[in-house]
């Protein structure tokens, strides 16, 4: 039976004249890119530049919201009340949609960035703020989730269109839940590691774990990282055993 | 013969816990409110609550982008590249559209803000760019323009819907530009003069000089300021004049 | 016995075209001023100009560092390292210090604001990164804290110079901590109330609080809010009150 | 003869999580250092980190302000009047001083950046405007100026202590102005080319023009750029050639 994934990674996270991220590179690799909105990295100028890219590439857009804290790079947990969550994605959403049909695309898919979706991934109320706020300038959005946490419930009891994504380079407890970073063995290095686990995890249908244990999950995309060298390494490797098992790499459709 | 005419003001120009404007008094006076889109005054949650005011009092709502420049309200000059000035608006633009839309209303027109609007009514070239990439978003935006400057010359050859504006409080030279405020009568502070003013003008649907001249001109809105107790009473004065003259006070056909 | 004591409050929050708080009204009230320093509010100029006013007015400068988040005026939670911290309270004092001499004047103490004050007055180590990064730029620094927190335990185990601070407007908890602001009585707002408790305390050396006890405590200025008329009245109160019971109100000894 | 010179460079321009530059690499070859302040590049801890490795090098320290304007790097023009172009100053000085002694240096010398240091190269006034905040702060502090401009003469009028810079990489008209960048030959690629250019002014005490003058100049300083492989190798051979020949390289006397 023939199966089909999207490959995300993030983009446009350059700012002024800061270069950040292999994004040229990663471009020829994914299907799918999550594209900073100017409050955590990219500004007006790295949008324009990078949905352009996108667009040639045939790479399908998605708008990547996070907290303003550029200095924290919008890895700094903060405390805002749900009203403020709703117009912060709203905002950086809607700047996206701009930016990207300017560029002869659209925003597709939501992805939300850093401490935002960490914070979202614990705490349904914060998810369904973020995600209810976004559909609620496109219904037709698609939410990008990371399977098994509080970030997937939400979008389900929204009724939306959701992606569910897992990691190609992380370790995965029996639970679901990422495999802590300080423990041995939870970031994947090794480009030809990461490959074949995904390609077992597309090929199941779940997520495999440490422990031996098969979790079926909506396994709609893997999110794929590009700041290094070896990032960019595993990110063709994982495509490349992914289409040798003969799944087809689309992006989401929009 | 019926006339009709719109009123505008700046709003939501309050930042964070900074409150600025008049911005309830005004929405009970005007048609048309020109709304801060976050770069140099407004954040997210100061424009979805205008936003929502607007929509409440019936009040057209149009995206007001500024340089990013909140220390200095956008009123400082920046030298910004063509291609830097599409992104600026489109990006600002976007996420006015976004929050409107939240708020049950929609952008209806475009209104650059200080320098920037300052520079525009000289530069051809820079209202080009920014109208250009404003259309681009949406080629039903009207776009609203400084009567005889270059901002209304840009409009015209592009084409678009386009209202032109005059100053409720502010002198007019024999060429239709604006008496220096340093020269006396430069600023109108008296509401009954300024209101006899404007009647006057939109009467003839001509600029009224201080030489005496009159200077036909699109009259399709008139722009009211709203910091100060006494701008709130020179707007409610025009209000009255006008629809005592039988004039129709109607927001900006959206 | 002669009694003395200080009086402050938070200003220089006014930012770029914002103004907020009631400088001028406070300065004729206060011996010291907590005076942002451009990340939650104020600006160069804003520093500039309140600094000037309060060498003017005799007034001790104070500076009053807070997390780099202008839209939530530093009263949004942010997680740190020390580091961080650290970096983040010499630059904001080291720009203060600058600030104050080109006004003619000079910072004699320190005090956190908003949130970086809450969260150290829960969290010694928090409060210990900050002062003693303050003090490492100026060791002769009086480090303002809130007494019977965390703040006051860092400082002492510092062993700097400290002011110990107690709120006009607040009633205490039986523990010497603040009433919680949901329940009824917690803000004062009767400024003949707010100034005979106050005066109570600066003569018992003690808080008194709602269950009736007198905690002994240490007593060097009092914290007056300046945003409202009544806080002004308030303050004026606490003054007047003071002024009658023979204490002297004195910066602290810089 | 002995003949002394300094080499600098401009660092700590990364912010946040994005990085600039080859400061390790540079701070091997200068002696001075012109350190980005937090308004158009470096953050608190980007300075901190900066200043502790020039200390560990023996680096002279500077400040480097610059407009507020991340995001164009402040290399967009902006007009400020002078009081604030001197609050602008003093807050980036005083912010420089505290990190720089918490590193256990201190900020021997100020070099304006980017747009405000073209704009004073032009404008004697604002030049004089921003070096006599800083003189106000630390009347010791060394000016360093572009030879032959503005920034010249107005440090020159102020009786302060001055460095006159030169470019290793540029050309010079016979005016001493730089050759347009635009012009053939403007910009210096080649090394040794570089090397031998600079090492014949040091030897002249003077600017070597293209058109074959020997302009008399104050050549106490030599900027090194240091963002691209090239460009350090350029600042290599630049320290080597004046090594060879037996220039001292010394930072400035702090």
């Amino acid at each position: 039976m023939a199966r089909k994934v999207d490959l995300n990674a993030d983009m446009g996270e350059s700012f002024g004249p800061w270069v950040m991220g292999r994004d040229a590179d990663l471009l020829r690799i994914v299907t799918s890119a999550n594209i900073a909105c100017g409050f955590h990295a990219g500004d007006p100028d790295v949008m324009a530049r990078t949905m352009r890219l996108a667009v040639e590439n045939g790479v399908g857009i998605g708008a990547h919201p996070g907290f303003a804290d550029l200095q924290g790079f919008g890895r700094r947990r903060m405390s805002l009340p749900a009203s403020q969550l709703r117009n912060l994605v709203q905002y950086q959403l809607g700047a996206a949609q701009a930016i990207a049909r300017a560029a002869g695309g659209r925003v597709a898919h939501l992805k939300l960035h850093g401490a935002l979706a960490n914070m979202a991934a614990d705490d349904a109320a914060m998810a369904t703020a973020c995600y209810e706020a976004a559909l609620e300038i496109d219904p037709d959005l698609i939410v990008m989730v990371l399977v098994g946490t509080a970030q997937e419930r939400a979008a389900e009891a929204l009724g939306c269109r959701i992606a569910g994504e897992i990691f190609a380079d992380r370790a995965y407890n029996d639970d679901a839940t990422l495999v802590d970073r300080s423990l041995p063995g939870a970031v994947i290095h090794d480009p030809q590691v990461a490959a074949r686990r995904i390609a077992g995890m597309v090929a199941a249908g779940a997520i495999l774990t440490e422990g031996g244990l098969s979790l079926p999950a909506r396994i709609d995309t893997i999110c794929l990282h590009g700041d290094t060298p070896e990032a960019v390494a595993i990110a063709a490797a994982v495509r490349g055993a992914l289409e040798a098992d003969g799944v087809t790499l689309a992006r989401l459709a929009g």
